[in-house]
C-alpha cells in the first residue's frame, strides 16, 4: 500500500465531500430558497479532525461564531449547511436559532450537538424560517449516501447566485499511502476572502490530528482561496472546513507524506477557488493577475489584488481593450514603493508597458487575446524577487443586472 | 470696503475662474480630442500665489512632477491645461513635450516659462501630438478674455468623460474686505483622490502669501475632494491649484479673514467635489455616505470609504435597493473596531438596522426614498465621537458601457 514516490493518482470532476471514504452527504428542498436544493448534512462515519479557517469581517453570522468555536475543540462529526439565508446581523435570535439547526441536525444523526458544525450562507439580515427548518432537518439522514448523486446534491445545495455547482476530488500517492482528498465550494459575490473563503467544505480520508490539520489548511487557504476576488466584498459568512476522518487507514504525521498532503490540498483548493472566479457574478472571464520582481510576497499580492479588484481594470477586461494604463495607474496607488521607469506591464505574451512608456503592440491581437476566457496580465514592478498571483474576474452588464435588486 | 460679519455676497452658478478680478481664460480646439475644445490657458495679470495638492499615485504625469515643482517657488502667471491626452507613462520624451508645451505657452503669453504651470488629463501612455499643440498654442492668448463665455469656455476645455462643465464663482465678506473666489473642475472617472483631487483649477483676487494659501488649500481640499470617490481608482494626473493674485487689494493675513477664506474656499471645493460625483460615470444618484460614534475622524473616513467603494453597495443603489446587509458588511471590513451590537444604520430617516439585527421599515418607501437623485446613508459605530461624511455615486449599466472599451 505505500508508494514511494507522491502523485496524482485520479482527479474527478464530477465528485466531491463522499469520494474520500467513510462520508455521506444528503441534501432537501427545505424552502428557504423558491424552489432549490437549501439544505444539506455531511457526516462522517467516525469522529473527524477538523480545521477551520473564517472571515475576518467583524461583522460575524451565527453561523461563523458558533463554528469556530467547534473547530477549536478540534474534532467534529457532520455539518449542517443551508443556502437563502445567511443568518447574519439577526442578533440573539439568530444565535438561538442557529443553536437549535445544530441540535436539531445532531439528534437527527443521533451524535452529540458539540459535534456538529453549522454553516449558512444568503441575504443577511432576515431571520432565519426556523418552522420550515423544523420540518426538513429530520428529514436529513434519509437523504444520507455517497456517491456521484450525492456528491452533486450536496454542490448544488450550497449555492446562491452560482450558475453551477464547483466540486473537485482527488486521490493521491503519499509516502505513506494514498488518501482521497475531496471539496466542493460555492460563491459568485462578496467574494474578496480575506483569511478565508466564501464557504468551502473539504473532506478527506487521511488521518491527521487537528493541530496538523489546521496548519496545512492555513497555509493553503492563503495562497488559493485568499488570492481571489470578484468585488472586493468580505462576506459575514465565509468559512471553509475541512473534515479528516481516518477511513483510508494512512496515518499523515509529518514529513514528505504531510507535504505530499498539502500540494495536493493546494490543488484541490486552488480549482474551487479559480471556479468561483469562473463563475463570479456576470463574469465572462478569468483573469489570472501576477506581480513579480516585488519587495515581498505580500508587497506582490497587495498590488496584484489592487488591480484585480480596480473596477476599471475589470470593465476594460469585459471589453477586451487593453487599457495597460489603468493596469500601471492602479499598481500605483497600491502603497507599494516602486519606479514606473523600472516596471514593465504585459498582456498574455504582448509587452505593452516599460521603461516607464507604453510600447508598440499589435492592437488586434491583445485584443483577441482578451477574448479569451482565461487571460493573464503580468506586472514586473523592478523592485524585488517576489511575486504572487491573484485570480479576478471581469466586470459586465449582468454584474450590475444581478446585483441592482438582490433583496427587492 | 471693510465688512465687519463675514457671508456670501454673490454665488454664481454660471461662473468661473475669471470671476475673480484680473484673470482671464481662453480656449481652443486643438484636435487632440475629436471635435471639442480641448486646450485652455488661464493667466493672470500680475504674478500670483500659488498652492496646488496633486496625486499621491507612485505613477505620476509629466504635468504632474513638472507643475509641482513650480508650485515649491510659490509665485506662478498661468497655466495650460489639455484633455484627451494625460501624457502619463510616456517616459522621457513625455516630460520634454510637457517643457515645450510650457515653453510656448510662455512665449506667446509674454511670461517667463516657469511662471507657466502645466495640468493634462486623458488617456494613459499615448505620446503628445505635439505637432497639433506647436499649431494651437500660439492661438491662445488671442482667446483671452473674462466673463460668462470665457469661464464657460474654459469649464468645457478641460472635459473627458463628463458630460456637464463644472463650476463655480463666490463672493464673500471678510474681515479684511471683499474677495472672490472661482473654480472650475473636471472628473467623472478614475475618481477616488488622494490628497489631491482631479483637475480642479480655483482663482481669487486675495492677496494671500503663498504658505498660507498652501495651508488654506491643503486642509479644504483634504476634507471634499479627498472625500468623493467614484470607483476607487486613483489618477495619474490629479492636480488642484489656487491662484490668488491680488487684485481685490484685500489682504487675507490670517485670523477671523483668513478663517472666513477657507470657509468660502470649503464652499466652493465642496461644490464642485460633488459636481464630480453627481456627474461620475454612468452615475444616476449621489450618496452622501456618513459615519458617526467612529473613534477617530479618520476611522469615520475609512468606514465611510470602504462602503462608498462597495461595488455591492454601489449596484443596489442604482437598483433602490435597501440592502443594509451590503452597507453593514462593507462597514465590517473596513479595518475599523467596532461591536455590530453597538451600531446602527439609517437608510435617509429610516432606521434600517441596530442591535446587531436588521429592524422592520416599510420598503416601499425606502425603495422610494433611494429613487431621489440625491440619498443619505448614515452608519453610527457606537465606538467613539467622531464623524465624516464621503460622497459616492451609483454603478449602473453606464459605467460599464462607458469604461469597457475607453481606448480601443
Amino acid at each position: 500500500m505505500v508508494d514511494e514516490g507522491g502523485g496524482l493518482i485520479v482527479a474527478e470532476l464530477q465528485r466531491g465531500v463522499t469520494f474520500p471514504r467513510g462520508f455521506e452527504t444528503g441534501a432537501v428542498r427545505a424552502g428557504i430558497k423558491s424552489k432549490n436544493l437549501d439544505l444539506m448534512l455531511l457526516a462522517s462515519d467516525v469522529p473527524a479532525s477538523v480545521a477551520g479557517v473564517f472571515t475576518q469581517n467583524l461583522v460575524q453570522a451565527a453561523s461563523v461564531v458558533y463554528s469556530k468555536k467547534i473547530v477549536q475543540g478540534g474534532m467534529a462529526r457532520a455539518l449542517i449547511c443551508n443556502s437563502g439565508n445567511a443568518n447574519a446581523c439577526t442578533g440573539e435570535q439568530g444565535e438561538q436559532d442557529n443553536q437549535e439547526m445544530a441540535s436539531l441536525a445532531a439528534k437527527a444523526l443521533g451524535v452529540n450537538a458539540n459535534e456538529m458544525l453549522v454553516a449558512s450562507t444568503g441575504v443577511i439580515g432576515r431571520p432565519m424560517p426556523m418552522e420550515k427548518l423544523r420540518s426538513a432537518i429530520p428529514l436529513l439522514p434519509f437523504e444520507l449516501g455517497s456517491g456521484i448523486e450525492s456528491d452533486d446534491e450536496a454542490a448544488k445545495a450550497i449555492m446562491t447566485t452560482d450558475t453551477r455547482p464547483k466540486q473537485l476530488a482527488i486521490e493521491i500517492a503519499t509516502q505513506a499511502g494514498r488518501v482521497r482528498i475531496g471539496g466542493i465550494a460555492k460563491g459568485s459575490g462578496m467574494i474578496a476572502p480575506n483569511m478565508a473563503t466564501t464557504l468551502c467544505f473539504l473532506t478527506t480520508d487521511a488521518s491527521i490530528q487537528p493541530l496538523m490539520l489546521q496548519e496545512a489548511l492555513s497555509a493553503v487557504i492563503e495562497k488559493t482561496f485568499n488570492r481571489i476576488t470578484v468585488d472586493g466584498d468580505t462576506s459575514t459568512n465565509d468559512m471553509c472546513l475541512l473534515l479528516a476522518n481516518g477511513a483510508s487507514g494512512v496515518q499523515i504525521s509529518g514529513g514528505k507524506s504531510l507535504e505530499q498532503f498539502c500540494e495536493a490540498l493546494h490543488s484541490v483548493c486552488l480549482h474551487l477557488a479559480k471556479e468561483v472566479v469562473r463563475d463570479g457574478e456576470g463574469a465572462t472571464k478569468v483573469a489570472a493577475i501576477t506581480v513579480q520582481e516585488a519587495p515581498t510576497e505580500q508587497a506582490a499580492v497587495t498590488v496584484a489584488k489592487t488591480i484585480a479588484e480596480s473596477p476599471l481594470v475589470k470593465t476594460a477586461l469585459f471589453g477586451c481593450d487593453p487599457n495597460w494604463g489603468r493596469i500601471i495607474a492602479a499598481a500605483g496607488r497600491a502603497g507599494v514603493p516602486f519606479d514606473a521607469n523600472d516596471a514593465a506591464v504585459l498582456i498574455g505574451s504582448h509587452p505593452v508597458f516599460s521603461n516607464g512608456r507604453g510600447r508598440e503592440f499589435d492592437k488586434a491581437a491583445v485584443h483577441d487575446y482578451l477574448h479569451q476566457t482565461e487571460v493573464e496580465i503580468i506586472v514586473s514592478l523592478g523592485a524585488g524577487t517576489q511575486s504572487a498571483t491573484v485570480w479576478t474576474c471581469d466586470y459586465s452588464y449582468d454584474y450590475i443586472r444581478i446585483n441592482a435588486s438582490y433583496t427587492t
